[in-house]
């Protein structure tokens, strides 16, 4: 860590705060420059405040050298990690589509999709039972039942299911989930990371609707810091002044994340986007860049037939998408 | 709620939207334009999924006419709701400071702040025993035996205390706490909205990282509509791309939110800003544009010699900037 | 253009507003709801001032129902524009590379490029001769020396030049220039926009620092309506408060732009992440999305070989991508 | 400026960069550390491109200690810079309010405001001649006819005269306008800014509409490197996401300004919220951070009584807000 003092600073107020750095185990090497002095800390700076040390009044900057995430970092771990969920593999040259209905809704619609998912080469079969609604008055999902259902189109096809858990108090009732989803309104809810720490099964976790690269990393820290691993991180949009469309997907995020952790990386187009027909050219640009997996919103054509055009696919438009994927994926390798 | 309709619709389609419509039990007023058709739908329009509506191919934009938070609307409510908290009040004229450090430490540091601030006008004491930290490494507050020196801190000064909570199953530690803080990052913790909507207690909201206007408003309703009616709102500062400050206080937010809702509006400059250099300026800015209360860090200043600069006040900043908050309260109104 | 009027208008001021509309030659549509008051207006709604519109202390909300851009409009103009510039076409399913390096340097540095990037299959030539630089110290290019080195590049291979114009008095300086780049600082200069206009050649057109679609194509009309139909629109990331990449590339804008507009879109994967290595998996991505083309920054090895790693790639570097993208092309359509 | 080295480097790529760096004629101090090698840059870093610097595969990140702006830093420049406007003073304890209509739109109308705004106490007179449009369809100002007209309001007045240029080949026609304005969309036309520092009259430089304050100073930076050293700063909203205000006023950025710069900053709360009902509040938080003035929207009542509501305020509305602004400059003193 690097601490970057102000010009013309007391040299009493400098020594101060020196003694205060070394009181915490800290090697405090000063070098003057004409103009500021700069003091660089080694040992393990995880101990200080940076927050609190830029806030002096003789500090101008602090620049943290090393990241504060470490599980998550490739720095110490090179080797991509490979998530295997039942035999379905992600991460580390392992590619996956997850797909399934936004809710939820009936034995029939949740077992159609399934089956023509799997059909297409989903690998596992998302479905919300408990839906985040920013409206209490707004339909927040089957819950229980839902999970019910997701069970059954598990027993029927195969598929791993992943869905969101909005409650660590809710736990028990995931016991037959493979892959326990954190929504982009939970990325900082540290309680339920920590609780989420301690199951053994793997967490897809979203980015923050507004998150930083480094928010995301360090929310993947506290689930793996409380004893599991098996995290996969997902680029699902962020929020910025955008006029027509609901977020901006990042997809630099894809590339700049492999960098900078093991942790498989997918990308979530139908959120980030909200429109259907926006779907399919996102999910193959996030093929491109690298994405180990995509997370796809698949509707069961008959049932809504209205909702021709929304966020979700139809399964033949899934279809054709899924082909075309796997065309990109052998053109970018 | 306007729907407007794409140019060129086939009538089949849209008569068969116009069916879905009245099928949720809403009359729709249809006014066929020289390019786009606009249906007017009339009822209970919360039941219409808004994001599925604009999701369809077949529309263009979805207005909502009223806005979707009820409890919280001032033009359903035109009076200032006024809290009430053990006789300190908050809202409708009544303007109040809270004070206190960022954590508490220890039973000398917090009752010592909290009889200075009491004595410079301070109204309630601010204190963080459950703190939310974005590392898992960090220090995470003293919790319970925090909770404990607050409430001796109360006990000595008669000041109620103020303090976040993040996890709903800690409520029955929070017995002797007057004001329950909900922190940036758990704004849309629907859960625990939920859960504090059943305590008979205020609730300080903080607005999310980046959270809009009719997300706090919705995040209020979750609390409101679960029976408890007092929540107090905070502008904390929102993430944009600002280079000198770790958030760009949204102080607009102040005259805006109270044209929304009948709620009190307080700001906290301090979370906002990060330097105490900028504490004094923008609490005496949030005054100005008609703040209902400040929240303040103050730090103990014997024991913080080094701090001198952080984010936190010392107690005699805050004993200056109180008269000047007062002087500024009686210049506009 | 719809305005909903705030509840319980006086009859009087409403009548004022209606009448001063009518005044401006539009049909006034009233539709009077449980709640609020709903105008539609039919006729020429451009010479409404929305935003003067919206301020008015009876109106809630003014709504577009059509897009301010008309020439620009794919509603008006449904066939894609393909734009040729001496016989190198771009749009329409003609897909185009302009690369070359940041800065033009000398004749060697830019022939050099140039014959690399034409047989890697580029079909212009990029190179800054007037280079914009936030600070007034830094090198701001070689200006007319650069116009003429690339000339000599151009004569050379045969590729047409595409660079940075800042200023319209500059214009007599770019006669041998084949297509005009306006920078994202330019992009609401509507005095150069309006010059070029009048100029009978290819604007390249990039999107502003924190620009929305709807401000881009704002602009282009600006060219469009001056008399020069052919503008090539260009996402180069924008601002937001992302952490470790300069920018954020947007690459959702390609595909709405296509909805929204019939002219041709390109992807600066460049500028937008700032770091080479993030360029070829971007510029992959934005080729699967859609895109029309890529700019792309490609550096001469030899005299550069400090930098390698910068925004710019090598040459060889370049090679490999041209083969991917071809290749992610083939896939896609 | 410090440069901190990726870890594992290797010794040759290290003393390539480091040679380099001597080359720039610059001191390069060597610190190995446990994980990380830091290099310290001393002399003058101006000639350094941090871009470039920052992009090198072998590169961490780059700091830079001392700020890239010099003439525009309160660091060597401590005192307040004063400036004089024909007798009118604005900066360094002494504040000015700046008032007249959007744009300019006859005789009477900028007389008889410039009269109301002066009883009022207003300093300087503003009035859009010049009106930069997202719309090329729209009302672009009186133009030539407008400088006439607030040449005449000056004449009849006193007040010097406030209005904003958008092409520096219109400069002959502001000969008689005291204060030349630069839009937020012109920010960075360094091109104008370059032939505004040649001219012997005050700048007032709006920031730019998602412009960091490193980007404002820069390009106060432009205009003094050029010669003149007479800029006033002037936020005025930036872009975000929220939802109820056109922009977002960083009134933090008043403080941070006076603490970065010596040169005067002044709010514009009109444009910031464009809502006349938020105005008055906007000022005066803006005032009570420490704005060296406001420049404010206000329109001839009778003239547009329909407007009403409008971003503008009335004469009356202005007189009252003038009075509570000294009010809380006495507070805040």
């Amino acid at each position: 860590m690097i601490v970057v003092l102000k010009p013309d600073v007391a040299a009493e107020k400098q020594e101060r705060l020196i003694d205060w750095l070394k009181s915490l185990s800290l090697n405090v090497h000063v070098s003057t420059g004409e103009y500021q002095t700069v003091l660089g800390l080694v040992g393990d700076t995880s101990a200080v405040d940076t927050a609190l040390l830029e806030s002096l009044e003789i500090v101008d900057t602090v620049k943290q050298v090393s990241d504060p995430f470490k599980r998550a970092n490739r720095k110490f771990h090179p080797e991509n990690t490979v998530i295997d969920v039942n035999g379905v593999k992600i991460g580390g040259g392992n590619f996956c589509m997850i797909a399934g209905p936004c809710s939820v809704e009936s034995e029939d619609q949740i077992i159609g999709i399934a089956k023509a998912v799997k059909a297409s080469g989903a690998g596992m079969l998302r479905g919300g039972a408990f839906k985040p609604r920013t409206s209490p008055y707004d339909f927040q999902g089957l819950k229980k039942e839902g999970l019910r259902l997701l069970s059954a189109a598990k027993q029927e096809t195969g598929l791993p299911i992943v869905t969101e858990i909005m409650n660590a108090a809710d736990l028990p009732l995931f016991d037959d989930v493979d892959v326990l989803q954190v929504g982009a309104r939970n990325t900082q809810n540290f309680d339920l990371l920590k609780e989420l720490g301690t199951v053994g099964k793997p967490i897809l976790l979203k980015r923050g609707i507004a998150g930083t690269l480094k928010e995301l990393l360090m929310s993947a820290e506290y689930i793996m810091a409380s004893g599991n691993e098996n995290v996969i991180l997902c680029e699902r949009g962020i929020r910025t002044y955008s006029d027509y469309l609901r977020n901006t997907l990042d997809l630099s995020a894809v590339p700049m994340l492999h960098e900078l952790t093991h942790l498989p990386v997918i990308v979530d187009p139908s959120h980030a986007t909200g429109i259907a027909r926006m779907v399919s050219p996102m999910a193959l640009a996030g093929t491109a860049c690298g994405a180990d997996g995509l997370i796809i919103e698949v509707h069961n054509d008959p049932e809504h037939a209205l909702c021709d055009g929304a966020q979700s696919l139809r399964p033949e438009d899934f279809d054709k998408l899924a082909s075309k994927v796997r065309a990109v994926r052998e053109a970018v390798i």
